[in-house]
């Protein structure tokens, strides 16, 4: 049977926590809300809600897995390899594997993103 | 290197083009938008945006392969098995692999939402 997370607005739903991660992560700022994947018992994919306070940014990393990425709220930038660019509301970002990256919040307000990754070992 | 599919507003992104169905498919006014996918050369999944018009809906289907599911505007319904749920901006809803499922339409705007699938042979 399938699942449904109702959206209680503000990007919060029903079912899904907001977790954070441990300070040893280099990265400012950023929660997760694992809206499909392994307690979904979603095999193939991962769909997860990632908000970046204000001055806040991701870590950069290089990994072999990609992301698939469309903006929710706010603005801000991503690194693609050396390059910067600006980012907001709806924009899609492909990101490759093995390529260099991090997104970063650039206003003064939340900055969230729908991130999609393979189902990771 | 990355793509970025910029969004130009209404749901309609730089470099992304709006498809139809052909007729002999059982829906009603459904248009698609493959935001990261084959083109993108994304290996592991696809994102695409769905819009279904007043009146309209998707395909009753029945396949191996799951759907993530978040809505992005109007009003609809998702049929999952025999039961039906109402769902609106927000809601999240995995489907998983042979699930009997459907969306419609249900109010007087259009209907949108983002669609996850793992990559197809």
């Amino acid at each position: 049977m399938g699942v449904i997370h109702r959206y209680k607005g503000d990007f919060d739903w029903e079912g899904v926590a907001q977790e954070s991660y441990p300070p040893e992560r280099n990265m400012k700022g950023v929660t997760v809300r694992r809206l499909i994947g392994p307690a979904e018992a979603a095999p193939n994919y991962s769909l997860r809600y990632f908000e970046v306070e204000a001055g806040g940014w991701s870590c950069l990393e290089q990994h072999a897995h990609d992301h698939g990425v469309m903006v929710m709220r706010g603005q801000g930038s991503v690194q693609l390899g050396d390059e910067h660019f600006k980012i907001a509301f709806g924009d899609v970002i492909y990101i490759p594997g093995d390529q260099l990256h991090q997104l970063r919040n650039t206003g003064d307000e939340p900055f969230g993103f729908l991130c999609v990754i393979p189902a990771l070992e």
